[in-house]
């Protein structure tokens, strides 16, 4: 799903690198810098819970500018939860980084991933910043990304490349996410690089309007982190005719970065913690896309539903309980379900399927659910994972 | 949790058994009656899933009349999304018990519990009838809670006897649950039986509160089901002073029922699928009860929190970005967080406490989390239970 990525990522214009400060034990990469070379206009959405981390809070107000130049990313602790000095310690990184960079500290975004409650280890993070920075360059974005991995099994990488505004532009995408991976701004930490030339409001526009179908559209477990944030900066170095809003040769721009997220967020479910399939759940028919939305969510949030498919079990009667308990209006006899593409459930009977043929349906790696309300003709298709022992596991013994 | 039951376990005027039909293999009770031998009162809370089960829609048009005299019950299939051949079954069940017992069929209340999606072994369940009703007896009440259970370890009874009245009236209950409990209906089945006299106006609006305070602020997994139902009869056989709505003599009822559905709920929690601790989270200080019930199953229904407290891991950062997932607005200064009466978190700001007293805190069997917001006077309390292993091992092979 994610690239198999090589040493040959790159954007131009951007310089990375990922190294080991200790925070995590071990030799694991834990702190990841990204740096434009030059200023580089920024889109960012943040999570919306109320225990917004430390570095959150410093990013929602740097983002307002629309400048920025470099974020910094630690792992193995999300300085969330962390009270006054846990701002503090955000924002002396933010101090260090910036004078290693020599840029203004608005220009510098910080962000934290991993435990909830616990203090940044400063000194450590501090000491790491000299190497972090001399190391900077052009191929560094696979280190950046190994940084930021928490129960990650596999890097996330997504890069295209194509003609926009009668240029070359790259779009390239890394993120992390296995755990709390929830709709209300589901994306850890996705950051996306691009030399194309585009305006502000234009930027701001396609990112929302891209993330909303992408990174918005999964769930893992349905948690909402503290630190989900992500970001995008457009340096301008690919000097093609600019983007600004409300341009046809906008509209190629959204395509590659579409696919470059699509690709992202498929693989933050696929790697999600324990996930064995990946499960899409389509729904149209419906009144509004916020119904269509909500009965997704009701199946594809459901552990009963998610437990049936790590067991192979076809009880594919949990997932008729789930839509009816999505709390939408609906006429039961107009709903239809089928699943890969095998009619199993419409006009209030179940269909004529053997079980073999059921139990084959629940094998896949890769499931369509398909929904159809008979009730309008909007759709939300949201992409989750099912519930295996190992997410248990792994959140079982997470912190200590 | 649940009283250890006795073969004493009776209450005036009613009979009951459970026996094997077949249903479920082997010799496992799985049909079960409750019956009064006098036409009795009753009140009802049914589920609010779309999907409605064939016997649920039955019940909902009987219980209209408020009068009843018994409750045929299945396990072993939930006859939900069995289209018109299920309805059928119900109704073939129904007029065979009635005619066993010599009733009005509009007095027979049937319910079933099981798969989703298969059809009811009709011919099974008509021949076991015959000995189901021949079998009534006094103290047959613990065999037909023994007929309902489905993943359920032990029986859930409960019984209470006082003076109401006047008079010595008794109050039974009886529960089986452990999977797809969900706070809007979370009842699966209940049957409450008492000798009480009782107008049918206050038995109604007793009984829909005191579910409110018990069967529907349990969470085990957030999965309302297709047949939750909670049926109360009451044969006035006790002859009390009769009560009635605004009587000082009802508040006497309602402690005793609260009582029992308390006891029930919990235990239904407690025997949650795969569960290891029984957690209670009360939310106070809230604008209103709405919020503080927001809240309380943001954390309640959180994947990330019930599996930290399987691990007993004191990872109660989880809980801290569960409150703030859960969309209410909320002032992050007044909020305050204590486990087991030791305070976490407040003023935005995590407590000094030891890692070790933490680990403490984590281990216990019955672990209250007690949420403050500091924005009003409304509380909620929600009991739920820890994710575990066994929990998907349970789910991930229900039906095959």
């Amino acid at each position: 799903m994610a690239k198999s990525t090589s040493n040959k990522v790159s954007v131009p214009g951007f310089l990375a690198n990922g190294v080991s400060a200790g925070i995590k034990g071990g030799n694991q990469k834990d702190l990841g810098l990204i740096f434009s070379t030059v200023p580089a206009k920024v889109a960012a959405m943040l999570t919306k819970n109320t225990f917004r981390a430390a570095p959150v809070l410093i990013d929602a107000e740097r983002i307002k500018r629309g400048i920025a130049r470099a974020i910094i990313t630690n792992s193995g602790c999300a300085n969330a939860a962390t009270g006054k000095e846990g701002m503090e310690d955000a924002l002396a990184v933010s101090a260090a980084a910036a004078k290693q960079l020599k840029i203004p500290e608005e220009h510098l975004l910080v962000c934290s991933t991993g435990v909830i409650g616990k203090r940044l280890p400063l000194k450590k993070i501090e000491s790491g910043i000299g190497k972090l920075v001399k190391g900077l360059n052009e191929f560094g974005i696979e280190d950046a990304e190994s940084a930021m991995m928490t129960t990650d099994k596999y890097p996330k990488i997504s890069i295209r490349k194509g003609i926009v505004g009668a240029r070359d532009i790259t779009i390239c995408g890394i993120a992390k996410g296995a755990g709390m991976i929830e709709p209300n701004m589901a994306t850890l930490l996705t950051y996306v690089m691009t030399d194309a030339l585009i305006d502000t409001k234009a930027l701001n526009t396609v990112f929302h309007q891209v993330i909303d179908s992408t990174f918005n559209s999964i769930s893992v477990d349905g948690c909402m982190s503290t630190n989900d944030t992500a970001i995008i900066l457009a340096n301008g170095l690919a000097a093609n005719n600019p983007l600004e809003r409300a341009q046809a040769r906008l509209q190629r721009f959204r395509e590659m970065l579409t696919d470059v997220l699509a690709e992202l967020s498929q693989a933050v479910v696929k790697d999600g913690e324990g996930a064995t399939k990946l499960i899409t759940v389509v729904v149209e028919g419906a009144k509004s896309k916020s119904d269509a939305r909500r009965v997704a969510y009701s199946v594809a949030n459901s552990n009963l539903v998610k437990t049936a498919f790590f067991g192979e079990d076809p009880n594919w009667g949990r997932i008729i309980a789930a839509i009816g308990a999505s709390g939408i209006p609906l006429e039961r006899e107009k709903i239809g379900l089928s699943i890969a593409n095998v009619n199993v459930f419409s006009q209030d009977t179940p269909a004529v399927v053997t079980l073999s043929k059921l139990k084959d349906v629940f094998k896949g790696g890769n499931i369509e659910v398909r929904i159809s309300l008979g009730g309008g003709d909007k759709s939300y298709a949201v992409y989750t994972s099912d519930l295996s022992y190992d997410y248990v596991k792994i959140n079982a013994d997470y912190s200590t």
